[in-house]
């Protein structure tokens, strides 16, 4: 399970009077880049819920916010799977500047399967599944 | 058609590092407003939703922004319809401080009634018609 | 060191395509109560800032979503503090449905206390401390 | 004063429970083009206050919602000024889905150049007309 990355640039609404990225936007620079990478492994995530019925949820998060970012700061987001069950994921995704250099924030997010019609967990679909375990 | 007001404290998510509200975050305070002025008038619009089919989309907006509104800031924002129209319906906003003294904000904004199930044009529901026309 | 809480209504602007409350935007929530409550204490952030040169900032963050919530809920949320030193400080937050009978979401949250001229920790001011301890 | 234009990808926290992009996040994706925009000519707007004093603020707007954008849709997001003043600068900008083919919405921004220090009117830099004029 190899790692994913994705980059981010700081807009202005991402900002706050503290002149540094409010901190629920983090979870927003995360959730992008993990759909970046549902989309490099070759789900589409607006397919998922129309065809196959399932939803992705967040259950949990950890993060650990280290420096803060900045307007106009080109930032790199990461994706790695560090735990697969059967109907839920879990990742470790890190935000840093300068290519790596300099790491800003770490997360840890769970994901549950859920049924899109119903909203009770449901098996991760078996392609994915496969796609995670190669 | 009377005036509707409703408070609105600027709170850090608002504001962005020029360290005031974030000019695409009045139109967040602007919609709050209607929907409480909907609620007000007896109208839940999730129950529009499903029960009757009738979800609101915003057409049209012109905005002018005055002075800025900062963290902190306890705001009024108002909502007057000036235009009913059979399938749409034109409201103008205001968003002050200091009760009313200080303008910040004028928005004037154009709604129309879908039906959600399809998106396309509906009438805006009888009932509602009724109530703008006392 | 008592509980806190502080009522949030869930707007169109909170909800995503999966009809509930976007999970970033808890987070939102969970520092307008914060806000507040310090606001109750006797401290409004702005002045913290322009006359003791003193920023809060968060360090770390654990959420646990249960349930979702969504367009039109009317939510608690509430702040309790669990640990106090001497630059750092832990809350325990929750958003509830129905005045506390449903549970949505838990966090943890640690703010840090900073120069705001330099964001470098610093002490809590005393006066926020005399009032934790009481 | 040729057009310039820019992708944007719909995310999660674009979306809300209409399945659309929620109306006040087109002005983010116009905004970020704006940003965008003033890279390609050369200014980067964290200089242009830390350096030259300078903040743009906007003025006005006036949006037209033709079409929803949804969910993954790739989008772009056009600038193209089309009067300039000594103080201040408008844009028509547009929001089109399919390479141009699609159009969703229309925009015309208004934006003052200030101080930054003061937030008074004050010309738009000499570097940036001359860039505007040729």
């Amino acid at each position: 399970m190899n790692e994913f990355s994705w980059p981010v640039r700081v807009y202005y609404e991402d900002t706050d009077l503290g002149g540094v990225v409010y901190y629920a936007n983090y979870l927003k620079f995360m959730e992008r880049a993990r759909t970046e990478w549902l989309r490099a492994l070759g789900f589409e995530q607006d397919e998922l819920i129309t065809k196959n019925d399932v939803i992705f949820a967040v259950r949990n998060v950890e993060v650990e916010y280290i420096k803060p970012a900045r307007f106009n700061d080109q930032l790199t987001v990461t994706v790695r799977p560090v735990e697969l069950g059967r109907a839920s994921l879990s990742l470790q995704q890190e935000i840093t500047k300068d290519k790596g250099l300099e790491m800003l924030c770490k997360g840890k997010i769970k994901i549950a399967s859920l049924k899109a019609s119903t909203f009770r967990p449901c098996p991760i679909p078996a392609s994915i599944q496969e796609k995670l375990t190669k």
